[in-house]
């Protein structure tokens, strides 16, 4: 357990919001283009904050009598962006370099205390609600809400007797699932990372739209989708504990003896190992390992997002890894295979790129993917949502 | 129209967040118990705001350099909560006297500018996501998440053909729906107030927990509640427009044309007129009258939850009325029938208890619930509820 910690410690640390990555060089020797577009994720009617077509975003706050506004977002994630007083009392603030496509979480600091930007809708991320900025991206097609068949996105409550709780969960649940009521449909249960929790998957992932634009191609197979919260350890009620003293067992309590039963006994699923999925970002990443590779008599896909690698050591130390395993599906985003940044902090360098191969190499079925040009952010797991759903429960 | 544009803007300014309110002679006479604990809506982990057994808030706000913090939720609200520095660079204050039960909306101004207090959640309401606090109200337990059977609350998106977008819609569908697979239910089409949206009944008014347990306890009949935005007069998409140019027709052609077919369409409705409600708060109340009223061959049931009246002149100007409509159901807090706040600014005062006696009188099925306590805010709205469910689908 004490080798799954230090890497999960390595996640967290890259899960923090200020991870933007830019690109420091074509930054200076761009001139910034003036066709700022007021962010999709604002709140209705607010104008700022605002993107322009080559990344770069300009904040805007009103504060007449604050005598400092910075924002949390930067250049490479470090410093921020210091915002200036106008006459007016407005803060404005460009970003010193364009930011990665996708969604980024940030905040403001204004005379010394942490609020969100009043312009845009909120994101829970690093244990709290976070304001968010979305970049159009080249490939944004894929996730976009469409006039395709929409399938929900479905609040449950269920009863968790280990944690004397009601739980919340969502379902995704595709196109015609409703008027099916002859199918049975395979599940996929997909966790959030660190600090964030059960609505991060449709909020900040968009998973629903991106497999009803699949379905809606013909690219993959109609399936259920389970989002619940993670982050177990809570100290009290509420509050999420530290990761030091993560354990695996309440989570997996919940997971397996609570809520697998619950979704089987509540939807039409097919509810056997062979069409059943476990994958998560980050955290959740690491969760899906400890959890699915001892119960691989209950789940046969692996998925893990930013969020470590299955080496071949893994599988031979895991009883029944290749009969039982379909699919083994590792991702990153190509910045966070820069530097060896997907090693834990002082510990060795672990190279995913090295692993996959390796386990291709020895017939594991399984897809190694890295999305170009993102980090430790949204962006990379809504692409490797999409790569990873077509590959899924094709048996 | 006029009539109900003066009524709609009453309602309008009544819905301002700042309408909480307290009993200033009662605070006057007691002394503060200090038994505050952190408000059930904060963030996790936050220990600020906090509410004491007498309904008073206590606000703690970090800004170490700031020169002013304000809250918007004061005493009678008016006026506001100002709080004081302390040497650790926080910001401390208590509300003069205790606030109503229930939930209120509020927000920080912070060296003039107007941001959420980071220690709670985000509800969206006068256009904007505002802070929100709950003081616990001593019949709290009708709306609490208990261990009893839960229905979903499912979100769907329905083409538009009419606006050229996909909308959003919440569904509540009863504990028991997805396996009663021959069972046809009732609906209540449910709607917000000015400046909320669609997540507002299920996030501020408990909706579904309020169904749960009345169903749990046997007290109604099982049916589905859709919840939809009301607010289609948008200036551009995203940005509601004032209410001065507020036309009922588009959310009409979107609620009966679009919403209404695609519920019947994708859930196990009984889609007839005596099994179709329709109801709001306050806006939402005005868009019930003004849609219903026309479309008695869609609606046998009709709720204005402090959004007007029907007097025995609406009765006898609606032909079938007497005939069709099953339940008529007025509600108000009784703070808003205080002093005459019922009637529109400046206009003739209604008295909304004598036109539902008048209306009793004349033998329309009727019924009129007075919140004890409450103003034009979402205890009020949750009690309604509470009480209307009962009376709907009994024939």
């Amino acid at each position: 357990m004490k080798i799954a910690y230090a890497a999960m410690a390595a996640a967290m640390l890259a899960v923090h919001p200020a991870q933007a990555q830019t690109a420091p060089t074509a930054a200076a020797q761009t001139a910034i283009v003036e066709d700022f577009k007021p962010s999709t994720l604002n709140q209705p009617g607010q104008q700022f904050p605002q993107v322009n077509s080559q990344g770069y975003v300009r904040f805007r706050v009103m504060a007449p009598d604050a005598t400092a506004v910075k924002v949390s977002l930067g250049l490479g994630g470090r410093g921020g962006t210091t915002l200036a007083k106008a006459a007016d009392g407005s803060w404005t603030g460009t970003t010193e370099g364009p930011l990665d496509e996708g969604f980024h979480y940030y905040h403001l600091t204004i005379d010394g205390g942490t609020f969100n930007d009043p312009g845009t809708r909120n994101f829970y991320g690093s244990t709290r609600w976070e304001s968010g900025i979305e970049i159009p991206a080249h490939d944004a097609d894929f996730y976009a809400l469409k006039d395709v068949p929409h399938g929900r996105v479905e609040q449950i409550l269920f009863p968790s007797p280990s944690t004397g709780t009601q739980r919340r969960a969502f379902v995704y649940t595709p196109p015609g699932y409703e008027k099916n009521a002859s199918t049975r449909y395979p599940v996929l249960y997909l966790q959030h990372g660190w600090g964030e929790d059960e609505t991060a998957w449709s909020n900040q992932g968009h998973a629903n739209l991106i497999l009803d634009n699949l379905l809606a191609a013909g690219k993959t197979r109609p399936f259920l989708i389970v989002m619940t919260y993670g982050m177990t350890n809570d100290v009290r009620p509420g509050q999420p504990g530290g990761l030091a003293s993560f354990d695996i067992k309440p989570f997996q309590t919940v997971l397996l003896n609570e809520l697998v039963p619950y979704v089987d006994a509540h939807y039409r699923t097919l509810a056997d190992q062979k069409h059943r999925a476990m994958a998560g970002l980050s955290m959740g990443g690491f969760e899906t390992k400890l959890i699915a590779l001892k119960n691989l008599d209950r789940f046969a896909y692996i998925g893990l997002l930013s969020g470590g690698t299955i080496s071949l050591e893994d599988v031979n130390a895991t009883p029944g890894y290749r009969d039982k395993v379909k699919l083994t599906f590792v991702s990153f985003g190509s910045r966070e295979l820069e530097g060896g940044r997907s090693g834990p902090p002082g510990g060795p360098k672990v190279d995913p790129r090295a692993n996959a191969e390796a386990i291709k190499a020895a017939g594991i079925p399984s897809a190694f993917y890295v999305s170009p040009g993102t980090g430790h952010e949204f962006q990379t797991w809504r692409r490797s949502l999409h790569e990873m759903a077509p590959l899924l429960f094709r048996d």
